[in-house]
């Protein structure tokens, strides 16, 4: 019966929004050092330098805010050090908010007796309390938080859950993470995209494909799920 | 035939000695501001109180370093934040020190047709880095990395496994995350003590059990479940 992942950061509640609202406090609190636009570019440059290093999560956006901080003011900026240790510490704690009809399309799909996984990438910890946080564990037979989902990642998942790729549906707002591996190894993709995107994951639209399915709201990609399913 | 669970800082390769030693070279970055007693009671403060947001690893750690340091500088210790910031990164970028006897010990168990497992817990990007550049990868027939180590993530692996407690057996160097848990649940500890502790991990020792073992080396700890197995 195969097996349905479903990502969690801008799939099933809201994240970006949050870091990008983080990152206009850090450009306001830098504006007196540099302007905005040199203070984005060393900040994205900052993260992608790191990335290979720190892996996805706030933790590591707040290392690489302190480092464009100290980097773009020659230092001076270490009296707002302190607000961006704070800045972090608000985005570990912040409550989740869930994207509209995630509790219902979920709740349909368990309820049609589907095997759901939550597919994550990001900080471990984080993303633990955000699933505690979001109330939305118990549709959810496993949880599995990655440090990068490629093609060797869904390859794994299928092999261990005692599926071929093609059973394996991905749910998810990421081309990158949730679309591209999935429809390489073979599996099928539903694609519901968020309103923003961080500039790391955006790429260009996958090719035509058959098993690549794209949804406007989660509800509709649940009902994608189940017509697939019939 | 079970299952054997092996931990990995401090149990394969060594983790708390590069902490140590990065903690000293904060000692020392700091000593122009407080006395090293003081610097190091507010670390563990500080490091304690972040623990439920930040979790374990090292980027949390260096948080907390940057944390302490402006804390105890009153701001002034804003130079010395790159450096900080350069000492977490070289954590996170040195390579792999393995302990002794472990590539063979844990040759001889995967050969015996034992079915290993690494779980540890912390930082995910940083501990599957580890893993990569330990060599070992190819002696695990599983690896999970959990916020956690405590008797529900136990009794999960055990469950997904298709074991009973008293199938499984966990090696490592903890008592709080890699006995107590276990010896609680009914499962099988063989206990590694390392030379070193951080004061976070340290408890008292467990109550006499029989299915309680300790192990000097890792060699011995892989004879003892080799012998177990019999």
């Amino acid at each position: 019966m195969g097996l349905v992942a479903i990502d969690g950061d801008d799939t099933l509640w809201h994240n970006e929004r949050g870091m990008r609202e983080a990152e206009e406090a850090f450009f306001t609190l830098m504006k007196r050092y540099a302007p905005v636009d040199s203070v984005s570019a060393t900040l994205l440059e900052t993260e992608r330098a790191n990335l290979a290093l720190y892996g996805y999560g706030v933790k590591g956006f707040s290392l690489s805010l302190i480092e464009t901080a100290l980097a773009i003011s020659n230092g001076k900026a270490a009296k707002e050090v302190p607000d961006i240790l704070a800045m972090g510490r608000r985005l570990l704690s912040s409550p989740v908010e869930l994207i509209e009809g995630v509790d219902e399309g979920l709740s349909a799909l368990a309820d049609s007796g589907q095997r759901l996984m939550l597919l994550t990438k990001g900080d471990l910890h984080d993303q633990l309390r955000k699933l505690d946080s979001s109330g939305l564990r118990r549709h959810f037979n496993r949880v599995e938080i990655v440090a990068e989902k490629d093609i060797a990642t869904y390859r794994s998942i299928a092999k261990r859950s005692g599926i071929v790729p093609d059973e394996l549906v991905m749910i998810g707002n990421s081309i990158r993470s949730d679309v591209r591996p999935v429809l390489e190894l073979g599996g099928v993709s539903v694609h519901v995209p968020y309103e923003l995107n961080w500039a790391h994951e955006t790429v260009a639209e996958p090719l035509v494909s058959s098993r690549y399915h794209r949804a406007s709201t989660f509800e509709q990609a649940t009902q994608i799920v189940a017509a697939l399913r019939r």
